[in-house]
């Protein structure tokens, strides 16, 4: 075993509690979840308090052109590559605790732990706290810069809308050129680890204590927007009538069904729907809905787009309708490394904790950093699998197991 | 034969069209149709060329506190009642221009002959706009009005907003306690003729010039509101998530259903839709439906209501789902008189028109004023059933038909 492999080191539990609490205060909202949008107000006060707590502990402070905030430790070796420990501090719109802010704090804890200890270790250390992972101006913006996968044209055609952007980036300090030049080089990395809570209910279903990535689900989104004839509900047939509202409803229903019957490890949304002209007695000539799918491996997000737009086709012909089918975005799967999956359950092991391995089917910055560097994620469970909600919750006790084996895993990765 | 039961008379077929190019033009609207929602600036233009029209032919003119607009021809004889002829000028936003225009123009030219010719009648005649028709601020305001129907409560809460109303009313200057006011007796009243355009392809598909409408369909309106639970979209598994979207679509299917199998003389129509909290990647909690249906004769559309909504609860459990049901009005339907409907086919005959009795499923003014007096509706032709929108199209020569028919129908009704 390497001298700097402690295998009984832990985090320092009342203080990451504590700190955990006080993190929670900023940009509180009344039903006890946390509004810290991307670079609004709260969230920069969040970053502020990120920046005292990494100054206490004595860590090394940077902050790219993107803005994403790290703690360094260096290992005191010159040209030696980094392992990144973070998540984000920025939530959706009345949003939850835990989602991201549990990442950053973890990372900063173990940090914090091996500091103090004065272990040793063959390359630095930096918890990093990304901007927008949740895209409230640009999705992943900060992981995004960071490996060199933002293009111009995403960052100045964002999907929160020009305005916000500007002023987002104006109240940080930050530019669009300083965004664009936060890329950092692969060979400077080694590997990327991630602490975040499950946002399903796998974990507590399995009454595991620890999730083990093995992939985060790549995504697929689409409008489909159904087309008929606008006429007076009350004097066109029932037989004469072209309802745009037919062919939306029995696509709603059929994906539905074909994920149950043949793809049964994906996953479908239809969450906006809307009628045009959207009268009472006008018979709905456009029915536009949003459509994104999620599979685990790639061939499998490709037979269920396939699946999905020939059902989406066959309604319309169904119902003699017309179907506009507008493509917005992909992200293929990401498999985590094997490397990391092998550590983070070792981890796991040495502490006694249940593990298990699962699919992530929401999204994370982790899946930026995939192909750069052995990249890992640790989920810990999530009552009721809420999320991106003020319901989330993760019980103290699991946000400590889940941050005692983000420390392990550290350690057994820094001496890979 | 009545001495002013005159078969050969006949409208001025030229003024008559010059009249309709001519209202046409006021708020017309780029692609052709006209823009007049009740009580708007093109609306009161409207109503100010029928007031000087109605001046020039020598009517006189009568305005009441609903703001209904009259055109009246008085037979010189105290105490006699009113045969009522007319429709209204208001258009929905964006509308087309002979959706109640023809009615109106058809009324006045009707007074304009019978007084130029100098025909006495044993009854007065007046030529009536109606004041909101559309229901742009308040269903049938005009009509309900003048019959009483209309509760202060729906007037101080009107389904278009107060505001709008309040603007409106002041523009047009008039008050609520004015529109209150204008209720007349139905003893002063011999009967109501309303010529208008089908709205539907019954005319045009049996190649029949002119419709006799047997009854006004009954309505009733409902919103419906599924609930589930708002989940992440990546995270829950289909088994798991209860998804509003599918309650609201299997019903959206469902109705439709029902009505082609069980009660084809209804109709059904689901004309909006709303999901939230509506994110691409959020199962919807709430996915909330517009239900309206029609039905000729009252118990089928009490059954059709019962039909509906025990279908909608069975979809709710079906999907695990809550459902709210929001009851939102009802009228029942308007059967025609048959002594107007009798007369309405005789003038038909006469002048060899190919007459089919019809149900309207449209709403119109004859319905409030049907169970007050003899209430008789002429229909004729619309091309490809085209309604509220600027592609409503009738051919000049059916407009004429129609209004030489109203002609004869209301020298029928008048010697009753």
């Amino acid at each position: 075993m390497h001298k700097g492999m402690r295998v009984d080191l832990t985090i320092n539990t009342r203080r990451f509690i504590e700190d955990f609490e006080e993190l929670s205060s900023i940009g509180r909202t009344n039903d006890g979840g946390v509004n810290r949008p991307a670079l609004s107000h709260a969230h920069l006060e969040a970053r502020s308090w990120f920046r005292k707590k990494a100054e206490e502990a004595g860590l090394e402070l940077r902050i790219d052109g993107a803005g994403n905030h790290s703690a360094f430790l260096p290992c005191g070796t010159k040209n030696t590559p980094t392992l990144l420990l973070g998540s984000h501090l920025d939530s959706v719109p009345n949003g939850g605790r835990f989602d991201g802010a549990l990442g950053v704090l973890a990372a900063l804890e173990t940090l914090r732990v091996i500091n103090e200890c004065g272990i040793p270790l063959p390359v630095n250390l930096e918890a990093i706290d990304f901007t927008d992972e949740e895209g409230t101006l640009v999705s992943f913006l900060g992981s995004f810069a960071f490996t060199g996968k933002l293009k111009p044209e995403t960052l100045y055609n964002p999907r929160g809308g020009k305005e916000k952007l500007e002023n987002g980036l104006k109240l940080a300090g930050l530019t669009p050129e300083g965004v664009l030049s936060a890329r950092r080089d692969s060979k400077t990395l080694a590997g990327y680890l991630e602490l975040h809570i499950e946002q399903g209910r796998h974990l507590v279903n399995a009454k595991a204590d620890i999730g083990v990535v093995s992939s985060i689900s790549g995504i697929c989104f689409y409008n489909l927007t159904y087309i008929g004839k606008a006429d007076h509900a009350g004097t066109i047939s029932m037989q004469e009538r072209l309802d745009a509202a037919q062919g939306a409803s029995a696509f709603t229903l059929a994906a539905r069904k074909l994920l149950l019957e043949k793809f049964t490890d994906c996953l479908v949304n239809i969450g906006q729907m809307e009628f045009e002209p959207g009268g009472f007695n006008i018979v709905p000539e456009r029915a536009k809905l949003s459509l994104e799918f999620r599979a685990p491996k790639r061939p499998q997000l490709e037979q269920l787009e396939s699946a999905l737009l020939e059902n989406a086709q066959a309604q319309a012909h169904r119902f003699g309708l017309g179907l506009e089918v507008e493509h917005l975005g992909r992200r293929f799967p990401s498999p985590m490394s094997p490397v990391a999956q092998t550590a983070i359950a070792e981890a796991s092991k040495s502490m006694n904790f249940k593990h298990v391995s699962l699919v992530s089917g929401a999204g994370h910055d982790a899946q930026s950093l995939a192909d750069l560097c052995p990249t890992g994620m640790i989920f810990v469970p999530s009552k009721e699998g809420a999320s991106h909600s003020s319901k989330e919750f993760t019980k103290p006790e699991d946000c400590v197991n889940g941050a005692n084996v983000l420390l392990q895993t550290t350690l057994r990765m820094a001496h890979l």
